[in-house]
């Protein structure tokens, strides 16, 4: 197993992904390829290069400034396209990079590809819920949306869920603003026909509308969603987590009672944090890539990174893209309708 | 100042609907009507009908499922096409509701109406953000949207947030993916450039896009969206409070250490809790209606719907229906454009 890392990418970058994965190497043993500025790389490094760990140069970064969609293209030698072009050419597992999202999709949908049939990859965070996970998908990388590209981000989560999330028959919910299935937008009433149909034939084990809070205490496996309001979910689930938690730091600081509760409540409060904490997951796939790319967050530190490189092992390892192959035929509307 | 109730609304009434109106009545002075069955009505009373505050008769009960679109047309006498239409006859300054949403505000718009010019009317209930309040228009009457009823929504929370949250200059945000204008869908996009040119010739003070994450931290006054993703955001709000909330009450519970600083952080958590209490507002107001017409919580207790009798005060005092009367020439878009 060997993992592609952009060593450029990412507001703490080469000295993050440079730490990041040597962690991980030497906790799970993959192999690792640092694209970038081969002189910056090894500034970052202590000792000498172990051994199943190299440095692949390329001289120029893909920049938060450029465009996303041609920046892979205007910039041939970044760390970024160097490294999808040895994803592409069977030169390691996965690639991972903490830079721009926009140019990381545009780079993986036009270099590397889509899994053929395949309408639109999608980003697939997971989200912690009051009974366990949820997938969310799309949160970003579509925000306009036709009912094939959800029947079709439905599948990739379902797919995920099975071989990620040891979920034999994951719950698909179509993200609504109420139960019933008149409710919503156009949108919304299309899809809802489509999965429907595909959880008649048994294809899918759709349960129906759910609402945002009822898919945050646990009501669906998986949580389908155009990428406009998957982003919007993700972002309040963020704002509104800093928000309780801002006002809970005043709150513990309003008296001397409660100051001296906050001492004793402290330890407690760490698992509620960390369930919130991007880095603990680490990185997220874009669904649908006919190989592994992951994204990290961009503000990655180096324990981020590690977790992005466990889960591009666990994502290469699972199976998925070949369920999706197997399975495109009745992932597309013509074959449906 | 006469609020009109629906006596027979909301899953505890009639109990609740009469007790809190009783005791918004000995609270601020405002004559209250209840709507309903009389009988019922009287049987959750414990002495005489305090002078100010009288009973309407009414014999039919909007159920939740009742189609809400001709509720209010099949069911002539009930509670709540009894009291809008005394609304609409001048019986009374505003009529309160926990019933079904969808019958009422299609029974707002059909008997009462909609201020003449105003597209569609939309949900504006108010957040709690970290620096204070923001009000989010549209949350879920309108699933579909048009940019120009984006526009129109953004001038109702401009003119809510001046007249009822004290905002000279209410700061008006367009609920997005990004800050950069080419982020979001097409619908973002041409809404984009019409609260744009509204900013430019300073009827609005649009500060562009704005993130669900930014917008709990206080970053606007006034949230734009359309009612499919605005009521995202607020059950997101609500679902990612009971999570942490439950997390919490977990972290509390783990250990002795932990329970007895959670009592001493008890007293300080109550206001954190309030904060995200739907009953400490109450009601939310159907924004573009041309009489005051509020909601109130299904769940509603007696504190839920005195506080939303308050709410209907503040807001038939307020002149927020003049404003849009007086400026509905530019919330157009054939005159904008």
């Amino acid at each position: 197993m060997k993992i592609i890392l952009d060593a450029m990418g990412g507001d703490n970058a080469p000295l993050a992904v440079v730490q990041g994965a040597l962690e991980a190497h030497a906790q799970c043993g993959a192999d690792i390829v640092l694209v970038g500025r081969e002189e910056d790389i090894r500034a970052c490094l202590i000792g000498p290069l172990p051994e199943g760990v190299e440095i692949v140069n390329a001289t120029e970064v893909v920049e938060m400034c450029d465009d996303p969609a041609t920046a892979f293209k205007r910039k041939k030698d970044s760390s970024l396209t160097v490294g999808l072009t040895m994803l592409k050419n069977g030169e390691g597992d996965a690639f991972v990079s903490a830079g721009s999202t926009g140019a990381l999709l545009a780079g993986a949908t036009l270099l590397v590809k889509r899994i053929r049939g395949v309408r639109r990859a999608a980003m697939g965070p997971v989200l912690p819920t009051a009974t366990g996970r949820a997938l969310l998908c799309d949160c970003g990388a579509n925000a306009d949306c036709t009912p094939e590209y959800l029947l079709q981000f439905a599948y990739l989560g379902n797919f995920y869920a099975q071989r990620l999330m040891g979920v034999e028959k994951p719950r698909v919910g179509l993200l609504n603003i109420g139960a019933e299935p008149s409710k919503g937008d156009t949108l919304r009433h299309e899809t809802y026909a489509l999965l429907e149909e595909a959880g008649r034939e048994g294809r899918l084990n759709f349960i129906g509308n759910i609402e945002a809070n009822t898919a945050l205490l646990g009501g669906a496996d998986v949580i389908v969603a155009d990428g406009y309001s998957g982003n919007i979910l993700l972002k309040t689930v963020e704002g509104a987590a800093k928000l309780l938690l801002g006002e809970m730091k005043k709150a513990f600081l309003s008296s001397t009672k409660s100051k001296l509760g906050a001492l004793l409540v402290k330890d407690s409060l760490g698992d509620v944090k960390k369930l919130l904490d991007p880095s603990e997951v680490g990185g997220t796939p874009f669904l649908g890539i006919s190989k592994p790319v992951l994204k990290a967050h961009g503000s990655s530190d180096a324990r981020a990174i590690r977790n992005a490189v466990f889960r591009a092992v666990e994502y290469a390892q699972s199976g998925i893209i070949a369920d999706v192959e197997a399975h495109i035929d009745v992932m597309k509307v013509e074959k449906n309708g």
